[in-house]
């Protein structure tokens, strides 16, 4: 989903009620980032409070390349990575995950073995239907076990985009909820659906019912299923004792559009790329009594903020062994505190930009090679600004191209290298910048190597469904990363 | 200003407090237009209710150019043309226009002989400052009389951008509203004020508070002045008596963006283009106990409707000798209802495009020539659909472009000439088109003729000034309009 999808955000169908009004009973974040344009990577970072450069969430087999865990990927979250739930459970949280993992979906991955006490999703992307011979469709866990596989058990109908997933995941998220406050048991729910990634579904009672098509039918049928989750939370008592987060992981695809691509308002580009539009997201904070209603925040902040303000609100503390990129954003939450930090924008393995204050430097531009381009990939449909979408990676290190956002929000007009406000800008930035490269240690990299033996052929609980299929003989290789 | 202007639109410094109280107190309307993507057009379809090419507000010099009054024009609103005010004089109303005219200002085009009762602002744009030998300064009128001129006594500083010209305006604002609450007479303000039109301008107040720059200072004074309006009424006890209209009169001139330039979301182009981002505009309704709080319209809405709806509201009929473009909206703003109504976009003499529904059909293409392009003029910055945004003049008479604004609100993907969808929507726009061609009857083209000599040289009330000057001789000529 993209900055541009919720009506709070100036979508022109304005068809998200349930979150428009999480907005206005709450907070609603104007500057708030992922910290990859691409999902695995994201949620990594999200879990960890970590960047992917950090967790090993990138690779190293080409420069600036975005990775992620598609199911013939070795790698995974390392055990030497500290994930939210993990640290959660230290106060009694139960941990659960609904919807996509996308850490790594070999069994040392398994959420179940880094802090989550329940699962109900898969593990990659719903993309498919697969053969089952070259390629095994993705299966659906309960917990330890797969319950069946997509486009089996789980069926989305490519042709009508009739799929009742996120029905099937709101029941679980409910069903949660009411559990843990049967038990007073305090509780992290990750409700981390598939939907809006393509391809695009809805439910049947969804299917239709949008100016925007396919698209915006999920769009509503998530916002409708936020606004049912809210008011889950008040009915049960629960809504003053319990801090909702809505974000996303990347900006929308807009590869996929018109038919399945959202909106990123008027930020340049999207998903895949680091400009505004691939990285900022849309962001609302809802604590009923806590939060002020209808409150705006112009704080940076980043989806690992997630990770450190939630321990906060638990009453822990951070690891402190370890460099945490995440910030406790309670002061700006509770507050109205505008903390000071920088937001780097990552691709791979590479620093592309950073913005600071309100201003933000490329350090290197890329929108996709021109290989890709002439394929028809588009990272930038009907956007074309000179010297900034480059299909050639430039490297604009020394001389760093820069924009001022408020003025300039599209990243269409970068400030002239002779001008004050250049040399004031980048000084500040130049400092933000080398302190960040000096203490930098890059992780072991996860994402490098791919073997189509490891996808999943044979998950748990595969015999028990007879759902067992043979893998092939192992055939490590560098996975190719073409953007 | 442009759609995306407002907080409540989407801008992502959300830096318009008041009137996005105003849209959650009153009604939002997100498919609302103006009836020309330029200035003076607007203006005379807004206050006869007929589009420019029957109120004669258009020229012939050349196919498809927006034309506008200058201070050489010779033209201006015929006498045939019944306004606004006029009608609402026979109900009672007290009518005052403040800002700028922009109908021609020339002594038979007075606001004050076209049924306004009080004027204070000027005729024409704040352009300058001028020679007053080759060009004189705008003057600014009370009433019958100039007061003084732009950069004389009304001054603008090109340099800083501090003007206190809105504050003049609302204060102008007040008092007519203190004098009428006090007279108990039924007034019509229209509070029609020159910014943010470029050059952009604030009051010191404002100056350097905007994220955005000096744009954004205009912008937050505008809110604020709407805001102190509101109040005022409210104060008076008269709020739930007064209905109050926010709307633009084009879009946002993204040719001076990034520093006098606004945003017009994530629409395509800007002012003087019939792309969505040269004509749809930020619009609320707001009246305290009729229209409910916090609603949003999808009805297609324009300028001209705010003509019909006014004549609704103080009980009179539109007239019944001429056709009237504009409609009754009170149904759609207090009721709810979905009126079906096209859009027409107009480009001078041409209809470049028309809208039914969430179909949009281009008949017409083109953003500027290749001639003033090379000059930078750039109506579509950093934005390029091929085949869209063209620099020749494309005709596609025979097989209009179609877009559906709710997939595709920023015009990027014309649908295929081949499918169902296609030949269905094409049939009922037809359909539309050739009813609203078969029954147009042209007005007299008024912008036309230029002539140096009808320059703003010695306007009632000079001599008392000791600010007349001498004219030069008449010399009539085709004025020159390249976009």
């Amino acid at each position: 989903m993209g900055w541009g999808d919720l009506g709070a955000f100036g979508e022109p169908s304005k068809e998200t009620p349930n979150l428009d009004q999480m907005a206005s009973e709450g907070m609603l974040f104007l500057d708030f980032y992922t910290a990859n344009p691409l999902c695995s990577p994201s949620r990594a970072a999200l879990l960890t409070g970590r960047l992917p450069i950090r967790n090993g969430f990138y690779t190293t087999n080409a420069h600036a390349r975005n990775a992620y865990t598609p199911q013939s990927i070795v790698g995974g979250i390392p055990d030497s990575e500290l994930l939210l739930p993990e640290l959660l459970k230290k106060a009694g949280y139960t941990n659960k995950i609904i919807g996509k993992w996308h850490l790594g979906h070999r069994p040392q991955f398994h959420p179940l073995k880094h802090g989550f006490d329940e699962w109900f999703g898969s593990p990659n992307c719903h993309f498919g239907p697969y053969d089952n011979k070259a390629v095994p469709n993705i299966p659906v866990y309960r917990d330890w076990e797969m319950v069946g596989r997509y486009y089996e058990d789980f069926n989305i109908d490519l042709k009508t985009g009739e799929a009742n997933l996120t029905q099937i995941y709101l029941q679980e998220a409910l069903d949660f909820i009411s559990r843990q406050q049967a038990s007073q048991q305090p509780f992290f729910l990750y409700w981390a659906i598939d939907a809006t990634h393509a391809p695009v579904y809805a439910s049947k009672h969804f299917l239709g019912t949008s100016q925007r098509g396919l698209y915006g039918d999920a769009v509503r049928e998530i916002d409708d299923s936020i606004g049912k989750i809210l008011k889950h939370l008040q009915k049960l008592g629960i809504s003053e004792n319990t801090f909702v987060f809505f974000t996303s992981d990347n900006g929308a695809a807009l590869i996929s559009a018109p038919k399945q691509g959202g909106s990123n308002g008027r930020f340049l580009c999207g998903k895949q790329t680091t400009f505004e539009g691939g990285m900022r997201e849309p962001a609302i904070a809802w604590w009923p009594g806590h939060i002020p209603a209808g409150k705006v925040s112009h704080q940076l902040g980043n989806v690992m903020d997630l990770f450190t303000t939630s321990l906060s609100l638990a009453g822990l503390q951070p690891p402190s062994d370890r460099q945490i990129d995440g910030i406790d954003l309670l002061p700006a939450i509770l507050q109205g505190q505008l903390i000071d930090r920088p937001i780097f924008y990552y691709r791979g393995n590479e620093m592309m930009a950073v913005r600071v204050g309100l201003y933000k430097a490329h350090y290197w531009t890329w929108s996709n090679s021109w290989e890709e381009y002439s394929k028809g990939i588009d990272f930038c449909p009907g956007q074309n600004v000179s010297g900034v979408t480059t299909h050639t990676k430039e490297e604009h290190t020394t001389l760093p191209l820069l924009f001022h956002l408020g003025r300039d929000p599209g990243e269409k007009y970068p400030l002239s290298f002779a001008s004050a406000e250049y040399e004031g800008a980048m000084e500040r930035i130049s400092n933000v910048v080398q302190q960040h490269k000096v203490t930098m240690v890059p992780g072991e990299p996860q994402l490098n190597v791919c073997d189509k033996a490891v996808m999943n052929w044979s998950p748990p609980g595969c015999e028990k469904l007879g759902k067992c299929l043979k893998p092939p003989e192992s055939e490590p290789e560098k996975c190719i990363w073409p953007h």
